[in-house]
């Protein structure tokens, strides 16, 4: 197919099309003449790709490059490949550094506190992971985060979290082994994870509105009553 | 304390203060003389929030004023409250809409299906929620994405994801039903939120990657033999 139907196919307009092939993120189309290329499906697939993990998951385009590059070495062993996957999808944190800002101070004794508790869990656990693991160090920053705002008593939930993120996690392998095929194995673990993450960010907005409505609702606490019924 | 001290306490550059100041995120100091504030304990709380949820939540300004609008407001009953603080607290998708796209086409499609799922698992959940909630909508959106890039069928780790999603927003709310005074319940469900889905993102990936090496490591499947040591 020409470009033009390439991109009503898939809703991604013709320059942010051109822009992916040269940022390498898509391949370029055969060449059926000097100045007229065509696409097939395997184009309408990989630009859905990018713009899932652009859109939903966040990602950019230096981050959808380089889940490309994995999805596309044949190279990797199964195992290897699905744990380095979900390392490289580590969470996606700020990102831009703040302005000016130096980061020094108080939270460095946290981070060492922080990563001596991970390094913990990970042993109770028994979970097998990377030395110098990515994932690793993400959590260690999240608990000193909820240290440097004064909320470290917050990780007393640490282990009803990780007893949910098990369950989590065997549910997307289970999915994996019942249904991926090798060819699509790192392209599935991108999506299921930075989607996955989505998914369970907003299932856990819906459970906490319930819940609080459940604990706190109607109680005739403070202000409370009649406030049920607002649409 | 001068605005240099607050500067050394936070570890916040003097000019992002000032920044956050004119921003409308950080109350201005006590004019002690005309060009000299004094700033407090209160400063240094709400500078440390405000960094936690810009770094480690990635929060933009406009969404941290957002949260520390609703911080500062002691009306809300609580239940209400605890309510709008999660749907507030809404996923990140993205943000950035992709540069020249139309965004039309096939993806209406998926986006009312998916709407009739989610609305299909809150009823059988009894999840009581608000109607038309943004949490809802996320979940939708995240579900139509995994239907645009051809993986709708990963939604059959729906169910597995709202078990622990319930889990963990227990986990959320008996922790601020055993610790949580009213004047910090909102800042305790901001700062719980965006950091509980850090922690539960880097949580997923230790735990995918322990199960991925139980799944498949070893086996000797397709050069897998050998890795397994690689540091």
């Amino acid at each position: 197919m020409r470009i033009g139907e390439l991109s009503r196919r898939t809703g991604v307009s013709v320059p942010t099309i051109k822009f992916y092939v040269r940022e390498g993120l898509l391949p370029a189309g055969r060449l059926t003449s000097p100045n007229q290329a065509a696409y097939d499906e395997t184009h309408v697939r990989r630009l859905r790709l990018i713009r899932a993990l652009m859109d939903v998951g966040g990602l950019s385009v230096a981050a959808v490059r380089e889940v490309i590059t994995a999805v596309d070495d044949p190279e990797r062993p199964v195992h290897a490949l699905l744990g380095e996957a979900a390392e490289r999808m580590v969470p996606r944190y700020g990102g831009e550094p703040a302005e000016g800002e130096e980061g020094d101070g108080e939270e460095d004794g946290g981070l060492v506190e922080a990563r001596e508790r991970v390094d913990a869990l990970i042993r109770e656990r028994e979970w097998r992971c990377f030395p110098g693991s990515l994932a690793a160090e993400a959590l260690a920053v999240a608990l000193a985060a909820l240290g440097a705002v004064g909320h470290e008593r917050f990780a007393e939930v640490l282990d009803d979290y990780a007893d949910a993120a098990e369950r989590v996690a065997r549910a997307d392998l289970e999915y994996v082994g019942r249904h991926v095929v090798r060819e699509e194995l790192v392209e599935s673990v991108a999506v299921g994870t930075v989607l996955g993450d989505a998914l369970f960010a907003a299932l856990r907005r819906l459970a906490q509105i319930d819940a609080s409505d459940r604990l706190f609702g109607g109680k005739g606490e403070k202000g409370t009553e009649g406030e049920k019924e607002k649409e």
